[in-house]
């Protein structure tokens, strides 16, 4: 590389599907950071000497003081622009240097940059990260003469894929005015110029692929959320404890768990690694919490099971079983309430989102639920559902269907009839049978 | 004092607003006494040396065997009269007396009476109990005219009272043949006799008013079962521990407990003080008992999490939340029965007491259930329902209103449709995946 | 005993009164073996020198390669014909010999069949069991001449019982021959053939009873198997456990326990014997597992709680309360449900049987659940309930009625109402005052 390296960071995502949560989803808070901090600010390279960072108006405010030890230029993305335009209002910044383009929903190895550059010094233009696929994912697919990558194929299709490679953040670009060349000259109306731009590269300059065998991980919809915090739980979490942890009687803590400042956790609980909890959260008695962060100043009550969860902030439980689900913060659910991750039929879970009925590749998912939403006591909510913030359930309420915003759903009147009761009731002699038999 | 010394003990209050409950309320059981142990036979001050008993014609039976270990005379205050026509009644038993008008309701300090007289001792007429009110409350406020009590207004109504302190139980008067002239004069047909009498001796004679920062606790309503429990376990519970008490494994038991005879407490159970737990009672495994009255022969059954909370004798429950609750007695809750404590927007409980609802001036209230009650399986009944005895709830019901005795409530027919099911269930292969991981 | 000594084995039984379930009642699995295995082939005496086998057309394939180490004979007894019939058409095994008649569906005292075979060598044509009944049951009356047995009377109607004992299996005929003419001889269409015979013998023949007091147990209906598997796990159950078993920290075990291979139970759970668990079978945090049989390759998850009950294979339970019911085997049961086991006026529970309903004499019963079940998270299902096999119930539903096979039974539509909230939720400042208080 002889050329000054710029860090391009898209971080401009709408978000449009990763309702009902109302953090942007790049800020998404995790394991005491955030999702960009995971992705971006901890991962750049050495090599980079100064960042391009795109937002969107929308998330420019919340981006307004994020740093990154270097010089970074802002650059905010206009609604209904496309990754391209963004890069190309970016081209002061950019002129003269290479590129190493970051999307910020991505989340891999963080060795990945580093094999990114490593490769880059092999005398190659362009470098492109990829995975392969095992299901069909609608993004860029590559295409392949041999070895050779000769270009993206942006959503084929299943069944049309062009190989089994698609490609993820992090691509290399040696020369970033020959790029926004290319991003000037494939400009459509269509939402696949970035890819076509390379694909018109790849015709005169060299390209390398760097594979990766496992999936990367991006935050588009909100059950990715859970693979999002499964990923880093068991790759980028520092076990530990901070100041005055209070562990009772009869816990059992097994593998990587990291406890904040003031935890506290009851009596014959068992904690099984790898968890995250906040600061000042209570962990009650008699609870088991598997696989999952728990944010700051939660409660988890009595007798409460959390398993492969994000719980956020504020969230409080009272004997509950809460699998494969997310919280956004400042959730509570009443006594007995079950966040149901499983259809009786054991099969896929889907989900509405922009009103179109989409797969989760999941059969196991509970509940999405957004901040600031009220559950009460017996609830039962249906595998996949979403809540929207603000929101209420009733007693009892076995809920099927995503809720809106601020919605307030009770159980319908006359769900009971009262009678007569004809009988009368003692104190039956039968237990005294039972007491003498214990 | 010179005169000798007569109690009289104001114990005919109707209780037509302690509805669902079916025990007279100062003959409540209470830590193994009555409420009328603690209110009155415990704190009766040494210098008395006789008591005027007034029941009404509906307890009269209830305190025919009553005993103080001094002389005691018992007037049957009619049906319809008030305070002042009972101390009228009484009136030879009094004559040439001083008295202490104790009121069977109201629990304090017990120091309280002590100090009453001490007062009294230094040349006043009257002597009155007063608590500081922090909101409204619908009693006997004491009109000042600088530190000297020149009047009792009874219930002046929200923002017109003439000062923060309501009079309670325990006024001392001087002359008992004076208060008598004063009430017959008083005599109207408003139930204000008294506090009209005392205002108009005020005009003549020397009052002091005793002051209590902390807020007196009167047993009027159903929910002040649990204030009235609340105090004697933090200030008359005598910790300690019967015959045969049998404790298992891995118990944890915290604060001031008082176990009874033959009480059994399985593995896995924390109990935090304060707690009475009555005679061969059986707290099962995985429970937690907390700041709660539990009386004789109950079973609290696997899983069971009691929190400020009164439960009567031949109480059985099983996997239950019980917070905030009064159960008389014999009352039963089947596997995942819930009482509710907390509205989901977290604001005031609201109850009808006599057709008009009215303010508890709690966020926290569980039910209030009278004796000889059947709760069925997954019931959910809502903050501050009352149920009245020899009711039965079937499985499955939210309960979002009081029920009447002898009352049967159960799930309206067609709650659920059958259907075909076109899917054949066969053991799933994930759960081999599921056995090998954990 | 001059003559050879044949084994009739009769396990010809409809089964018709066993629905829901689907294994042939004779061969239910029992502690690792079958119901036959215990009722009949570790209990043949050693004086029996072959085996006559009657099955049924619907079960013979089924008892194909049952073998007893002795000569076998296997007869298929036609649907319609009666257990006369089916001896009769054994004849060929059966001349010139003594007969033990043996009765599949029905367990005893192992010993039973010495006894029988002792008083038969004293001199008598024919020994009958017999046990002493506390309340009517539809089976064979002995009637009684002294102490002489002088007739069986089938199902004779409450109230009209000869004597208090009701022959069980176990019969000794000194001659089969003598046995063969008889039945010819009563034949008629109804079904009390072979008690009539006996009848007939007993005139000129001498008979014994042998009594025994405690009642047998036999697998007609399909509450029947709590019976048998509560006899078997307190008669014949042999304590130990096999290999890999695996036992974390503070488990307490209780009593007399079978422990299968590959065993593994978690922390704070307890087992009161007798208890046998199958192989590959797991018990999960903080449950409760008493007086009950659990089969191989099971779950039950966090926090269960389960009684006196018979478990299948392939069973998965997470938070359940599974009292006195029966899961034939693959039945699954979401977070929250109960199989309530006692009516709110705690009376007799009642089932329904081929269309009639019929006495259980049983005060607690839970359900009785056909393989391949699916049940969703807190469902409560009624006591005495049967399920079909195939059967799947969602979520929150009150089952209150047998379901008949490869249902899907679902909670109404409209069973919530949807509002807008007006209310603003934000985090409560009285969480800070609970957190500083615990």
């Amino acid at each position: 590389m002889k050329k000054e390296l710029v860090a391009v960071v898209l971080a401009a995502g709408s978000g449009k599907r990763f309702w009902p949560f109302r953090h942007d989803k790049n800020l998404f808070p995790m394991l005491g950071k955030t999702y960009f901090d995971f992705t971006v600010r901890d991962t750049l390279p050495k090599e980079i000497s100064s960042v391009v960072l795109i937002v969107s108006e929308k998330n420019a405010a919340q981006f307004a003081k994020t740093e990154f030890g270097i010089p970074c230029t802002r650059v905010v993305q206009k609604e209904g622009d496309g990754m391209s335009d963004a890069i190309v209002a970016a081209r002061d910044a950019l002129q003269g240097k290479s590129i190493l383009v970051i999307i910020a929903d991505d989340v891999s190895d963080p060795l990945m940059f580093r094999r990114v550059l490593d490769t880059a010094g092999k005398r190659v233009f362009g470098v492109l990260p990829a995975y392969r696929t095992r299901t069909y994912f609608p993004g860029g697919y590559i295409a392949f003469s041999g070895q050779r990558p000769i270009g993206i194929v942006e959503k084929p299709g299943e069944g049309k894929e062009p190989s089994a490679f698609v490609y993820f953040g992090g691509q290399y670009i040696e020369d970033a005015d020959t790029l926004l060349d290319a991003l000037l000259a494939a400009k459509t109306d269509r939402d696949d110029v970035y890819e076509r731009a390379l694909t018109a590269l790849m015709k005169s300059h060299d390209f390398a692929v760097v594979p990766q065998d496992e999936p990367f991980v991006s935050l588009k919809n909100p059950w990715h959320v859970l693979d999002v915090t499964d990923y880093l739980l068991h790759h980028r979490l520092i076990p530990g404890q901070g100041k005055r942890v209070d562990i009772h009687n009869n816990v059992v803590i097994e593998g990587d768990v990291y406890l904040g400042n003031n935890v506290r956790i009851f009596e014959n609980t068992k904690i099984v690694g790898p968890v995250y909890i906040g600061d000042n959260t209570i962990i009650g008695n008699n609870n088991i919490i598997r696989d999952s962060y728990i944010g700051a100043d939660c409660v988890t009550g009595f007798n409460t099971d959390i398993t492969r969860s994000y719980i956020g902030d504020h969230c409080w439980f009272h004997s509950n079983y809460v699998g494969d689900s997310v919280l956004e913060g400042n959730v509570s659910m009443g006594s007995g309430s079950v966040l149901a991750n499983l259809r009786l039929d054991e099969g896929e879970i889907y989900s509405v989102v922009r009103k179109e009925k989409v797969h989760t590749h999941r059969t196991k998912l509970g509940a999405m639920i957004a901040r600031d939403v009220r559950i009460g006591v017996n609830v039962s909510i249906m595998p996949g559902v979403k809540i929207g913030s603000g929101s209420m359930i009733g007693a009892g309420v076995t809920l099927d269907a995503d809720l809106s915003e601020q919605s307030f759903c009770v159980a319908v009147k006359n769900g009971y009839d009262v009678k007569k009761n004809t009988k009368t009731v003692t104190i039956p002699a039968a237990r005294n049978a039972y007491k003498s038999k214990i």
